[in-house]
């Protein structure tokens, strides 16, 4: 069961117009929401991020912070889902040929679930030779449906026998992984790549900002070398990484920082 | 009426499902193709760079040439089309949550016309200030539905009072126009962004270098200063640039590089 434009309908039955700009242009946005209890996390933070990323692009979201929270909910209680992680897609909707949007837009707001995935091991993880992260572009810094850099970084890595790419901006420096984003313990401090250098705005970052003291600076890739530990983040948690380009990351196992926030950020969700 | 994985049906009966990649990951690429009399204009070299995106992504195209051409066809004469532009849009079609496409995709495969928009006055341009276009990408060099970077700039150029927004890349040179290539003439000779630069390999581009001794190379921004013409080359076909940043490109009207071409342009369409 889905939710589509104000509307819970199975699958089957739901479809999007074929001239709907979200799939002739990739224009919208989207958010990857965890959910337990039946119950969205972090709602307040996405909602946020949805609104800014809506703004950026000048799409009405057209529907209350309340309304979307109360259809995810009916959602994912139709879907019997407990735990799970959710997607909000919102396009500009449907579009006469051509780049300029309609002068009254009528968005797509589609809300889907999926059962939660189980906590993924430490993450081998590759350098992407194919694609660079354009920092150059606003795109950089919303969760846009134009994803497609992402989708070939992430063949790469599968293809190189990885689970997941990290990313460089044009200028070789470290900016996330393909769905999420970067934190590394280098002299028992955390750094994570500024907004500025191409990294996306993330939920969990926000809050792993809040929950620790982190470096917010431009990190040459070259500094993966002097890591004892690397982890992503993403609202669907924090996964350790193992090893880049072959090489180990500290003893290759969950560090410290890692085990640390992973558990704060495990009691915050347990408390909702 | 459309043309829907091979269906002719009305555009009120097509969907796209809610799952498809191309709506959710931008994950498919498209083709705009000029008709005159029922049929599509430059079918092999759209053929040839619609494969030459599939195979970059590892999409199936799926039908043979022959079948899209008819496909088009059909289109045209069920709208009663004559002169027109097609739309064919290629998506990695339906997918399960995530990055890693399915390991047997179904792609979706999309035919639309709309009546041939009346030739364009020349063009107003601006320099894209919010947007750079990323030439570490191999999407710089396939026409995919991650399109919204062109769809910001095109927003951009409509909000500053002009027709079209001309792109830089990271290093600041010129790349492309929103939707359309770029030729300038500098002292008697024409110039135009190579691919490696960011500039898409267009249809109408490569029967540009065709016709006519045009160097490639790398032009900075201000080379605009210097040239006696600027044109745009998409393919629907050609259009002046009389202005790029309130600043008039050589006199302003339409110059003998771009007549010549135009002419030449006119000509072939005619033979078909």
């Amino acid at each position: 069961m889905l939710w589509l434009d104000g509307r819970l309908l199975p699958a089957a039955e739901a479809g999007i117009a074929t001239n709907d700009r979200g799939f002739t242009l990739g224009d919208g946005i989207f958010e990857t929401i965890k959910a337990r209890n039946g119950r969205p996390l972090r709602w307040a933070r996405h909602l946020a991020r949805l609104e800014a990323g809506a703004a950026t692009l000048g799409i009405p979201v057209g529907w209350p912070g309340d309304t979307l929270r109360a259809a995810m909910e009916a959602v994912l209680a139709a879907n019997g889902l407990d735990a799970a992680v959710l997607r909000l897609t919102l396009s500009r909707g449907p579009g006469e040929r051509g780049l300029l949007p309609p002068d009254r837009a009528t968005p797509t707001l589609l809300i889907a679930a999926n059962p939660l995935p189980p906590p993924a091991k430490p993450a081998r993880a590759v350098i992407a030779e194919t694609v660079r992260r354009n920092a150059h572009s606003p795109l950089a810094r919303i969760k846009s449906l134009s994803y497609l850099d992402s989708v070939l970084a992430r063949m790469e890595a599968a293809r190189r026998g990885a689970d997941d790419a990290l990313l460089l901006n044009g200028a070789g420096r470290l900016t996330e992984a393909t769905a999420a984003n970067l934190f590394l313990a280098i002299a028992d401090r955390l750094h994570t790549p500024p907004v500025a250098e191409g990294a996306l705005p993330g939920t969990m970052r926000a809050e792993l900002l809040e929950l620790a003291p982190v470096e917010e600076r431009p990190i040459d890739a070259a500094e993966l070398e002097k890591a004892s530990e690397l982890f992503l983040s993403s609202s669907l948690g924090l996964r350790p990484v193992a090893s880049v380009e072959g090489r180990a990351i500290g003893t290759g196992e969950p560090g410290p920082a890692f085990r640390r926030l992973q558990a704060e950020i495990e009691e915050r969700e347990r408390r909702g």
